[in-house]
This record gives structure tokens, sequence and C-alpha cells, in this order.
């Protein structure tokens, strides 16, 4: 499988974005995907691009993406974020979803940051097996809480 | 109970370290917090601040904060992640708590931000009940996975 690692460029968002709808669609949340191209080129490119995005291309595509930005704690500083890690289904087990998670580490380790971090859904037994071999700590204890714009106006009665 | 709601000053960032301090203490890992003031105000003030610090101050002191800073969703574009909102365990019940809430969603929405996020801890029964009363949805299903600096290095074999 020969593909290479490298930072996305604008002409990549048409098939980035396909990527993250794959994801969400694997994730059990198809129409959740309400972001456009021109969104993701407003948000990662520039003086002041918000996320760095790795693509995984073979001579024919971009086969897999990692997507990643930076994030604060009170406890360690800096820290990387991984938002989506997503390889093309057909091209799961090529080694893509590997290389591309190696070049997050190694992104964050460059950064200087104490921590990466990313969320696993608790039913995907492969990923969370993946990453507790690769030294992470999968924390089963947080749960996310999720506040959208129509309740925060009614929380405010707006 | 009399108090201010405001944007976070410099001067205030001892106070802030040590709220910061009972929060960890409060979750069970009182020795987690590697950060100091001076982290802080590089990440917190001047032209590339990173976060939004909120207080709660009555004449003596601050009483409580609330940490906010913008993360991204391939999904919804760019959110508000409330990083910490703390109230000194004297001070708990005086809707001070209640106030800094409130503060951070009105934030979240005057910037235009489809979505409020932040993580609870699955134990924090009063806490979850709070958000769920005021809107929020707690999503059981996502873990949290960090790699710490050590396990970065050991996984890229440096």
């Amino acid at each position: 499988m020969k593909f290479k690692i490298r930072k996305a460029e604008k002409k990549d968002l048409p098939q980035i974005l396909e990527l993250i709808q794959e994801l969400a669609t694997f994730e059990k949340e198809p129409d959740a995907v309400e972001i456009n191209v021109k969104d993701l080129e407003k948000a990662g490119f520039g003086d002041d691009a918000f996320y760095t995005c790795f693509v995984a291309e073979t001579p024919e595509r971009i086969e897999g993406i990692a997507l990643v930005y930076f994030r604060f704690s009170t406890w360690k500083g800096k820290t990387v974020h991984l938002e989506d890690l997503v390889v093309r289904q057909k091209m799961r087990g090529t080694g893509i979803g590997s290389a591309l998670y190696k070049q997050v580490i190694a992104y964050s380790l460059e950064q200087g940051v104490k921590r990466a971090e990313w969320v696993v859904l608790d039913w995907n037994t492969p990923a969370i097996e993946f990453y507790e071999r690769s030294g992470a700590n999968v924390l089963r204890d947080w749960d996310t809480v999720q506040m959208d714009e129509g309740a925060m106006k009614k929380f405010l009665n707006l």
C-alpha cells in the first residue's frame, strides 16, 4: 500500500469533508454534519488557522485524515486534541490509520505539549484496544456534556 | 450574597490558581496541577490569548471562576469549551455557580457558536442533574482518551 502523509491543502477540503461525513455515518449520526467546505477553509487556513489537518494520500485520492487543534488544560497547559481520525472503509487494515495516528503523536511532541487527547465511543472496542496498546489511557468516568444553540437560547429566555 | 461577575485580570491569577487546585482536589486528583501563574498569564492574556476566564468577586475576594476556550467541531464548526467552573467550597449554594454558568452560556451565544461543551465526572450526580435541568445533554457513550508526554515518547521509541 503506497501512501504518503502530508499536511492538508485547500484543494483537499472536498475529500476531507467526505471523510468527515463517513465518520459521522459510522458513529450513527449521519445527519450531524452541518459544516461545509467554506467553513473548513475559513477555520483551517490563513493567519488565524484554528486546526491542522493531516491527510494520507495515494496516487488516486485521499484515503484518510487526522484533524487536530490545541486545547488548554488548567492542569497541564496547552494540549493537542485529535478531533477526527478517519480512514475510508475500503482502506482499513492497510496501515493508513496507524500512520496518521503516529503523525499526530509526533506532531504533539514537536509542539511541546504534555498531553494529546481525544474521545472514543465506548462500543468501539477495536479502537479502544488499539489506543490502550499504544500507551494511551481510556478514562471511563468522564461524561461529555453539550448544550446546543436552541437549548442555550431557551436557558437564557431569548 | 453580593458578588459581581467580570472578566479576569492578571492580578486575579493567584486566586484563580487556588480555585483550579481546589477543583483538582475535589476531583480526587490533588497532585495533577502542573501549571503556575506565569503559564496562566501567558496563555490567557495578550494578543494570542487562548482562554477567557470569568470571575465571581465579592468585596473580599474571588469566590468562583469559569474558564472557557474555543474548540472546533468538524460537524458544527467553532464551539465553546468550558474547562473549569469552580466555586469555593464555603460559597456553594449562594448562586455564584449558577451566575457563572449563565455567563458562560451568554458568552457562547455572543460568540455565535452552535454549541457549548464540557465534561463532568459520572459520580457527580448534583452537577449532572443541574446540567440536565438547564437543557444540556449528558452523553454517556463517549470516553476520553489521553496520552501523556512519557507515553508519547515511548510510543515513538524516543
